[in-house]
């Protein structure tokens, strides 16, 4: 009676999981300086040392309070300072009493999802290709279904048309995720306004909320000189769900939040699914120590341009070398061009040269490889001539 | 399109967490020294020194690695030290590689439920009342129905007639949990013998493995003088969930472990399949900096000796008063009998002394309430006089 889709889960590691245990393997074998891990974004970026200051000077004062269970939706202050901030920063009109302490970013998106679909199987959930894989488990552990809009592979943009067809009546939510893992593009706001106007009209057809679910692990990791637009000030029923993990390098630690918008139909008991639905899954309270660090991480990153410049170095030695290679704009990824149809073939010859790519058909798209922006700048330009020789191959 | 259960649930509020948020409001209307809240399990003992330094060397040796991601599972290493210390202290014979890191015992229970039930609705989960409440909202999580087994009201101990009446084909899972919360019982080894033999013959009634699910975030906080009697030695298919929480006073940091017993039918299958529920509910990995600090927690304690003494001390002077109450072994709660058949309308008579009591229904039995053994010894002696007014009333 072991459950089966739990079970295939299990067995089944993601593309991504998978490929980063091959590494450990070749790295054993090879020696970690001769392998070139550009598989898991697992930041690299040394954690800002207030971190480390402010965990020290926490356990030096714990009195019971640090330790101990909070409300179960986080530390009340906490949540207000989150909101104080980022209504500073974005205009973003939130409210600490709709913000939802979370075990990283995946809870929030499971949260979310299990909370804002009915439960009944017709429900839709629509993502946009390519998207983090893991976007479809917590879809389907929500009971709902996965629709694939797919991109304008010129822009990587959402093709607008079919996004427009594939909104139905069983429409529960859309999930946005900018900039984008795993293509590196950022939405500009009137990117973001027109996605909007289509949801409104939709919602307006179908006479029930559309939720839309913003995913913003990588808010802060942005190369270029844009302003991040908040999206509960261009669209009322959005959630936004946010982690610590990438922008402060604590990925482990699980630490991040989610925001109702106050604007958001219902609000109130949006929020109260939420609650229910983080207790439904066995989540009693975010981890406290982390919850009471969050006022010193606000608005703290690890060096960003470390990231930016892997990700600019690459992208232009990679062209150079002839590949076909999306500009990132932001977050942890390259989007490479494979220089064959079938990315998995590409990303298992790949492996010949000990360089760890992920193939894009789990993110839903085919022909392509993630690469991370996130290895040493020593690493990553070690992996060049590894590069030409594996594009050469293919001449 | 909200999820109506997860509204439900978020907006009932488990009648412990409610008489918590009461709690506050009448601390902030009377002072919260005249306020008796016996309503919330919150470890009160300070939590042991060496939590903190720990904590603080951690963080001054951090390099990258104690933040960042580690296996799904956990921590290699941890997992071996974890498995070590169980085989050395209980003779456990549990091995690393079945073990798995959880944020808490609430994560480790709906992942494991999740994990040994079909997802289809037949499947039964036996609960032996009273029992935790959110046992019940793991179950349904998972899909399943709760089957609830009623005790020997003399002894506490499960009425046996019932419980192997009550197992049917469709039993996937039965919850143990001692010392138990909310009687305090401890399940000497006699008795977990008796319940593995009937679970044992229905195994072969039914020809399908029923998992023995042991809940012990209580297994260090026990005032007799037993030994632990490790599952895995007396029933194959069991699993243990474990929590740092309450043995350690860090129940906010949302710590623990789950094991597979190493001589579960298709172990490395469950195991597989408790990953994949892990993944499935959006649990990435323990927090990363908890993980490391496990080895040197390992059987360190806050002063047990506390929750030992007000237990003893209200068992004491509440049956002096008149009250029936249950002796406890362990854990931190008094189980004390309502003096009318209404333990609702019981507890909210406590509160007009400022008494704060769990009814017992959500426990799953009537007529008792539940009183927490970790107060202070000065609140919990101050509560007395209110304990004699409020029998008195019903005089």
């Amino acid at each position: 009676m072991i459950n089966k889709d739990m079970l295939s889960l299990g067995q089944n590691r993601s593309a991504i999981r998978e490929l980063f245990e091959q590494g450990k393997v070749l790295k054993e074998k090879y020696g970690s300086e001769n392998v070139f891990d550009f598989s898991i974004g697992n930041p690299t970026a040394p954690c800002p040392s207030i971190i480390n200051e402010k965990i020290k000077s926490l356990a030096n004062n714990a009195g019971l309070s640090i330790h101990g269970y909070t409300s179960a939706s986080g530390d009340k202050n906490v949540r207000e300072e989150i909101a104080t901030y980022l209504n500073k920063t974005y205009d973003a009109s939130v409210s600490g009493y709709l913000i939802y302490l979370t075990v990283g970013a995946a809870a929030g998106l499971s949260i979310s999802l299990k909370a804002v679909t009915s439960g009944n199987s017709d429900d839709e959930v629509i993502v946009f290709a390519p998207f983090f894989p893991e976007y479809s488990v917590f879809i389907k552990n929500a009971n709902a279904k996965v629709v694939t809009v797919n991109p304008d592979y010129e822009t990587f943009y959402p093709d607008f048309d079919d996004f427009r067809n594939k909104i139905t009546k069983n429409t529960s939510a859309v999930i946005i995720n900018s900039p984008n893992n795993p293509t590196g593009v950022f939405y500009k706001k009137e990117i973001l306004t027109k996605l909007c106007d289509i949801l409104s009209q939709k919602e307006k057809e179908f006479n029930h909320p559309i939720y839309l679910i913003s995913d913003e692990p990588y808010r802060e990791i942005l190369f270029i000189d844009e302003k991040y637009t908040f999206i509960t000030n261009l669209y009322d029923n959005s959630i936004v769900v946010y982690s610590f993990s990438k922008t402060a390098s604590v990925p482990g630690e699980r630490i991040g939040y989610l925001i109702v918008n106050t604007n958001c139909k219902n609000a109130s008991e949006v929020y109260a699914a939420i609650c229910g639905a983080g207790r439904s899954l066995g989540y009693v309270c975010a981890t406290s120590l982390f919850q009471f660090l969050i006022p010193h991480c606000l608005g703290v990153t690890s060096d960003i341009n470390i990231y930016k410049n892997n990700a600019y170095f690459l992208y232009e030695e990679l062209t150079k070398i002839g590949y076909e290679v999306v500009k990132p704009d932001g977050a942890l990824y390259v989007f490479i061009k494979a220089p064959i149809d079938d990315d998995n073939e590409f990303s298992k010859k790949a492996l010949e040269y000990n360089l760890l790519l992920v193939p894009s058909e789990s993110f839903g798209v085919r022909g392509f490889v993630r690469a991370v922006n996130c290895l040493s700048e020593e690493q990553t330009k070690r992996a060049l001539p590894k590069f030409t020789e594996l594009y050469n191959y293919y001449k």
